[in-house]
This record gives C-alpha cells, sequence and structure tokens, in this order.
C-alpha cells in the first residue's frame, strides 16, 4: 500500500533541476485559484515583464510554456516551421540533435553543421553552410550545450544568422540567468530555456520569447501550427495584452506562482550580480577539480560556469561514484550523456545551487569517494585551492 | 516593482481547478529531487499504479503525461494518428470541437458525428457513421463534457466502436474519479484527463492510458509521431518498468509529488465512495438550485454531478453574478463556454470541492447575489432543500 512521499533532502548538482530554494517551494504551495481570476491574469503580466528582464527584451511575445523545455523548443519550431522549410542547424553536442529531430518533425529539412562535442559552435562552418543555403529560412543553435558544458558565441552566431536574412533561433535552457543573455541586443528571434536551471524553480515550464520578425512569420503562415496545445496564434489569446482574455488551456497556476517568485529573486539579485555569482563559484570549483588531478571536457575560454563536464579519471566506476555520492552525502551530480555517457560527470553550479558551500561540499564528497576507490587525490588541496578563490 | 504573490483564499466552484487539499499543496512543496534520483524512479511506479487504480485498467502504459489535459488530448491524437487516416468525432460540445483540431492537424480526417449542446452523444448516430465510414480507424467522443455538464454512455459508445473493429478514445478530463470509468471493462483503448478536475491536484497534468491494441497501433507506425515531446515510443523508455530509464525530458517533479498525494487521496476514500459522494452533494445542489427557480442545460438523467450547467435567469447580468461572488464571497464559479457564453454559469463540485459546506455557500452566495439584483428568489428554500437531502 503506497504512503505519502516524503523526498530525501538532496544538493542538486546535476545538469538539472537545481537546488529550488525554500523561497519558490513555499510560493509554489500557495492556495490554487482559478487561470481566468483578475488575481491571476495580474500575476502573469508580471510573470511576463519578470521574463522580459531575465531575457533582456522587451519581446510582447515572451511567456512561459506550460510544459518543460522539451515543449518550448517544440513551440519554437513548430510555430516557427512549415512544410518545406529549410533550417541550419549546429550541433555540438545532444540537444542540437534534438533540435534536428524537431525540425524534421516539422516536415521541415535540417541542414546539419557539425561540431565536435565539447567545441564552441564553429562561426566560419556555419557561414559556409549559410552560402550554400541561401534558401534557409533559420538558423538554429545551443547557446549552452547542457551536455558538454560548453558555450557558444550566441551574439556572432545571431549577427550571422541575420547577415544571411535567417531567423536566429537559440536554445537558452541552461543560459538564462547563468551567463549573459541579451536576447534584444544580440537581435535573437526565438529563445527558449527552463524553469529548472539557473532560474531555480521548479521543472515544469519553459520560458520562450519570439521577435516581432518571429512574430510576422508566425502570422503569416499558410499551414496551421500542427500542435494545437503550443500554436501561439491561440496561445496569445489568453497571455496577450488585452484585457478580455480567451481560455485556451488550463494554466499551471501553482507551478506559475513558483516561477514568479524565482523570476523576482533573480530581478532582487540583478543579472549581472547573477551571472558574476555563478563565475566566482565556477573558478573555485575549478581549481579544486584540478587540484583533484581532474580535467574539463571544454576549454577554459568556452566553459560554462554552470555546467561543468569532468571527465572520469581511468579505472574508476563513474556510475559507483554518483552512487556513493547521492547515498551518503545525499549529494547528486549527473552522468553523460551520448557521445559522453561513462566517459565524464556534469557537475551543475546553478543557480540557488551556485554557493560555496556547495563547491566545496562537492570537492570534498568527490575527492573523499574517489580515494576510497584508491584513486590518488588530495581532497584536502582541493577544498585549499578553492577557498582561496573566495579568500582573493 | 513586484512583490510576492499572496493569492486570494478562494472557493473553486468553477470547471476547474477545484479546491487543492492541504495535504496535496503540502506534498507539492517537498524539496525537488532529480528526474533520474531511485526514490524518484520509485515514485513514478507507485504513481504509475495508483493511475492504473483511477482508471480502473491494467493497462502498462499508464502515465501522467508533464503537461495539461490538452496536451493529454494530443498525446493520444498524435501517437494514435498518422496522416490520411480516419477519425469519427462525436460532438456535442466545446471539447468535441478541440479533438476535430486536433485529429486534423494530424493530418487526419474527422468525420463530425454532431449532437445538441447538452444532450448526450446519441449511438445511433454514432453507429450510422460508422456503417459509412467503414474505414475509419478510431471513435473519438467526450465522457463528461465540460462545456456542458453532460455524460455520454461511455461505455456503450465504446462497445460499438468495437464491433466496428475501431479504437475507442475517449476524453475523461472532467469523469477521472467523479463518476464512473472503468477503462478496462469498458473496452476504452486510450482515454486521458487533467489533475485539476476531480482529483483536486494541481493544473497542469494529463495522466493517460493507452490498451495493449492502442500500444500496437504506435508501435506499428510508418511515420514518426508529429510531437517528440509528445512521442510514445520515447516517454516509455523513461516511464516504462525496466530498471534502466531512459532520459527524455526533465519530469515535473514536484506537481508528480502532488499527484502521488491526490491518487493516494482517491485510493484511500475508494473510488465507487467518491462517485457516490460527487453523486450526493449533485442531488443536494440540484433541489437547492431548482429551489431557487433555476434551471439545468441538462436533463437529470444525463446530468454529470460534479459540472453542473446552471441557466441564467431573464434580465441577469451573468458576468455581475460571478464578480460579486468571486469579490464579495471568494467564490469562483465558471462562465458558459462557446454556444452556452452568456447563458450558463458552470458550478463545478468536483473532488475536494464537493462537500456539504461548499454546496450550502453556494446556494446562500448565488441566492443572496440574484436577490440583490431584484430577482425573486428564496435563499432560504434553497438551503432547506439541500440540508433536507443531508438529513435523509
Amino acid at each position: 500500500m503506497p504512503k505519502s512521499f516524503f523526498p530525501p533532502q538532496r544538493t542538486l548538482m546535476g545538469p538539472g533541476p537545481s537546488d529550488v530554494s525554500p523561497r519558490v517551494l513555499a510560493a509554489l504551495a500557495r492556495p490554487t485559484i482559478g487561470h481566468l481570476d483578475p488575481a491571476f491574469i495580474d500575476l502573469m503580466d508580471e510573470i511576463k515583464v519578470l521574463l522580459q528582464y531575465a531575457f533582456q527584451t522587451k519581446n510582447a511575445l515572451t511567456l512561459p510554456v506550460s510544459a518543460p523545455g522539451s515543449a518550448g523548443m517544440e513551440a519554437v519550431f513548430a510555430n516557427l516551421l512549415q512544410a518545406g522549410d529549410k533550417v541550419i542547424v549546429c550541433q555540438n553536442g545532444v540537444f542540437g540533435g534534438r533540435m534536428k529531430e524537431n525540425v524534421e518533425r516539422c516536415g521541415a529539412t535540417a541542414i546539419m553543421v557539425q561540431d565536435d562535442w565539447g567545441k564552441p559552435v564553429d562561426p566560419d562552418k556555419l557561414e559556409e553552410a549559410l552560402r550554400a543555403n541561401p534558401d534557409a529560412l533559420a538558423v538554429a543553435f545551443v547557446h549552452a550545450e547542457t551536455s558538454t558544458g560548453v558555450r557558444s558565441d550566441a551574439k556572432a552566431l545571431s549577427a550571422l544568422a541575420h547577415r544571411y536574412d535567417c531567423l536566429a533561433i537559440v536554445d537558452a535552457v541552461t543560459s538564462l540567468a547563468g551567463i549573459e543573455l541579451c536576447v534584444d541586443d544580440w537581435g535573437i528571434d526565438a529563445v527558449y530555456s527552463g524553469t529548472q536551471k539557473c532560474l531555480s524553480c521548479v521543472p515544469g515550464l519553459s520560458p520562450v520569447s519570439f521577435s516581432d520578425r518571429a512574430v510576422a512569420c508566425i502570422r503569416k503562415r499558410r499551414q496551421r501550427v500542427q500542435s494545437w496545445f503550443l500554436d501561439m496564434n491561440l496561445i496569445m489569446d489568453y497571455w496577450g495584452g488585452d484585457a478580455k482574455r480567451s481560455y485556451h488551456h488550463t494554466a499551471p497556476v501553482n507551478a506559475l506562482y513558483a516561477l514568479h517568485e524565482s523570476l523576482l529573486m533573480v530581478q532582487e539579485e540583478g543579472l549581472a550580480a547573477a551571472w558574476a555569482r555563478h563565475a566566482l563559484h565556477h573558478k573555485a570549483f575549478a581549481v579544486g577539480i584540478e587540484a583533484l588531478g581532474l580535467g574539463f571536457v571544454v576549454d577554459a575560454s568556452a566553459r560554462l560556469p554552470q555546467l561543468n563536464a569532468v571527465t572520469v579519471p581511468t579505472g574508476i566506476n563513474e556510475a559507483a561514484v554518483r552512487a556513493e555520492l547521492l547515498q551518503a552525502w545525499n549529494l547528486e551530480i549527473g552522468s553523460g550523456l551520448g557521445a559522453l555517457a561513462g566517459k565524464v560527470w556534469r557537475i551543475g553550479l546553478m543557480g540557488h545551487t551556485a554557493s560555496q558551500t556547495n563547491v566545496l561540499k562537492c570537492l570534498t564528497a568527490l575527492g573523499s569517494t574517489l580515494q576510497s576507490m584508491a584513486a590518488a587525490v588530495d581532497t584536502d588541496a582541493a577544498v585549499a585551492a578553492a577557498k582561496k578563490i573566495y579568500q582573493a
């Protein structure tokens, strides 16, 4: 007979979800009200404004899709693409591959530009593809690849897309609020994210934003959007600016309370301060990891502070390490995905998780676990190296 | 400058969301853990078993889609249909129309069988359509039409579908846990529901279940499912019975805590007791409504206990009544949808909301509000009539 579920109290240092602050959990649990209640409509308006701040955009069509990041990705492609369209997809990890899946399921063609996993998207290769495909409608790439921990130059890639008269579609699932992301200044036309990464909200929502140019592209479609649930033409009538909101689907009311609170926290801290905080804790973590004798998949110049793909030392069973961290330390870190499965750990320092306490805890837990598996690592040196960064 | 949001404390007697019990809200707010955490995988297994009980099915493919009921509807159609397929859709309200939208966006053809709004689906008309369309793949209908409050005979309609070798697709968004629903005994092949109706969980998830016959239909598809996010072939690898779960998307962890708790409450009460409770409170509410001199859209024989479409008296501004109920009584009731907009109120008695306290509160609030608008109604008589039912 099942009983009420009381989860273990983990520290979430995987690729997401990140730790959700008690403040956000408290907001989540406030009494449910109707999705057409005037008080809720006001909340929706505030969420839009707070999301515009987080994305650094004035885009009117900025809202959270009522489903996880994968649905946000699908919302972008399904609304912008029609059968027969051509999109240049830059792939340097798992999520570029998911973009390809989405493009093809819309009946469109994905022209793939491949880069090595762990390397940023190469603008030169993209430009070559743009030259070879003057009929392409859009360029799509991942700003922060969660599978490898690499950052691509979203500003340069978006500018390049525009130079060839393409829309710039950006996956910002892991970048939003963790590293610099300036949707308007960089000319991004469609962007989607998730709530469970650097926003440190509960998983289940996907903030999206569309430029006026992207909205025009949606409005002039000849084919209907293949997804009713994700059709922005309909969703705009519910999330739109008019006093009269039309029912489309029942919004996930409580999750939106939580998103509102987590966005408030981002605004209170300030985006620049949040970016600096992620950079600081990454720096301390990285020197600690190096002091443990471990390496990174990604060169320091392109490394994401919030997602660290750390190489597993030879002879170490990576799954056994994760199991021990979870069991003895209540600490979750992630495994490798796709081509990196078995070869790396993915260690997140996202949002609320990105703190000195967690950096030191993770270095200590990882070091002592490796020692217990007969690896020659110096945990004390790692902790000391990290502390030095904080004292600087 | 936005501040933390503290919602008003409403009583939710609209068409959903219904009132969420404090027990479910407490579960919702427990600390987030990873979607691949062994403790979470165990929770997923329990949710599947509890959902099988709620649906009265042994279907292995029974799980909550990570998005609202509209996405559950789309998951059913997008997985079962391929371009060129033909589906007979029975429409007697708004949601049959949404089914048509979904069928068409899959590139399939919807053969519409129309019944008057407020009347159950007519099996004779369906049989006529089945005879005229021997190549139809499936029959789709709404068990409990949330737009009108009518119940159709899901058992008879499903049997008819099978007699003509069609799959039976059932919208059980408002019926699940509110009225009898026996997926296996009735031979339903694909069914979707919502969490925010008679389960009294927070909105945002859509429980679905597929029979073996439906799963076979999904497995033998030649075309890929047009939605990556809703592709059951992929979702099965995450929610499936194997020890090894593959990552598909990040599950809405906290919403699933809440769903687990609400399903536990259904199991503790017992489905038959829950159905009887909904019937009892409806009976008391209905005599009260009649004592107020108001009528129902639906004949008593086909009326849903959990969703009451009450006709607005002549000369009364229905929106003003709703606004007054919300403002003075913190009581939400719903407006009419589609063809019934402006003509009815939709008053829900769903899940946790279905209680004597709420029945008496609603009759009193509605009666006194109508009186204040110069309608000749006797609130005391309404309350007395309802109380009599409870004393019987």
